[in-house]
């Protein structure tokens, strides 16, 4: 391992990469609002192209929306889905440049010079939502929780159910606590340095 | 501030997120490639759909490669680039599909199943490298360097220059190192927990 060349101390690394695993089983030990509060204000402050922040997040917490949410997973989310103790739909919004012109006041007439069209936006909005989402997940692993990234769903059934005003689209479903018995299978190979790292 | 609810020190929490900063401006310190090895060896842990891996990086380290990546950048982004001590290309591939029977040995099936269009790969590869991209900028951070991502590039002109295969997609320019000096604009505005977060 050439990780001491990293500043992090090692108890992090584990905490946030090496050790962190994608749960498939919980405990019942729930999760608080001011648990997703305080993840949230940490990996708010990740970057996103001209501070755009598209990134939305529904907790499911009553059962009735768990059973909407359930419905519109593959088969083999919704098990796991229905006895986590917090589910966190993770969506953009696609009108996120209503807000640029207070995100980003070093260029107010971004709003305009790049997202007056919806193709752009929905573009831009799945890239820096998908970077806030690796930043959440993260986060979620930063307070001591699992998390459990789902992407098996039929995602304009979920659009529908939660976010009538056709503006959101859903990026992936993360169930999230404290992991339980057997949470994990075995960790799957990963691509070596040099079938991802090259030098020009 | 609610962060006392995370598990992650505070040193960390600043190191990553709180203090870190998109750095337009670095002193002359080399980056390693032993630095960019100890961050994949880190960041290479964090989850993607079926393991699939996409990202794919390009260090820039001849003055040759370099001209041919600024000229296709944002004039805003030139100058900054042209002095970086490193600039790394982060990238997709969207034939990661072959690698899946080895990458998520629990369905070697998924290849075929999912990824035989190539839109599928295209879509698939664009939200999970993204995701990547997010845990490689922690990666740098985590390394104690900071990190200057950029979007601002003739996409096109980059994949022509840089993957004559055709089967990359640049997601992100990303300019690494030591912070020089007046490396950063305030910060911008974030969020606000309640216009990010609802409950259901």
């Amino acid at each position: 391992m050439t990780t001491d060349a990293l500043v992090l101390d090692t108890a992090a690394q584990d905490l946030l990469f090496r050790e962190a695993r994608t749960a498939n089983t919980f405990t019942e030990e729930p999760v608080s609002d001011e648990q997703i509060q305080a993840i949230y204000e940490l990996v708010k402050f990740g970057p996103t192209a001209l501070n755009q922040q598209p990134l939305r997040v529904v907790l499911v917490r009553s059962a009735e929306a768990r059973e909407r949410l359930v419905q519109h997973l593959s088969d083999g989310n919704k098990a796991k889905t229905a006895a986590a103790p917090l589910t966190a739909i993770l969506a953009v919004d696609n009108e996120f440049h209503e807000e640029l012109p207070t995100l980003f006041p070093h260029f107010p007439q971004a709003k305009d010079a790049f997202f007056s069209e919806r193709p752009a936006r929905e573009a831009s909005a799945q890239m820096n939502g998908a970077l806030q989402a690796g930043y959440f997940i993260i986060g979620v692993r930063a307070a001591g929780l699992a998390a459990g990234p789902m992407t098996g769903y039929d995602a304009e059934g979920i659009n529908k159910e939660f976010f009538a005003d056709g503006e959101h689209s859903v990026l992936a479903v993360v169930n999230i606590g404290k992991p339980g018995e057997n949470a994990w299978y075995p960790r799957s190979p990963r691509l070596a340095y040099d079938q991802v790292v090259t030098t020009v």
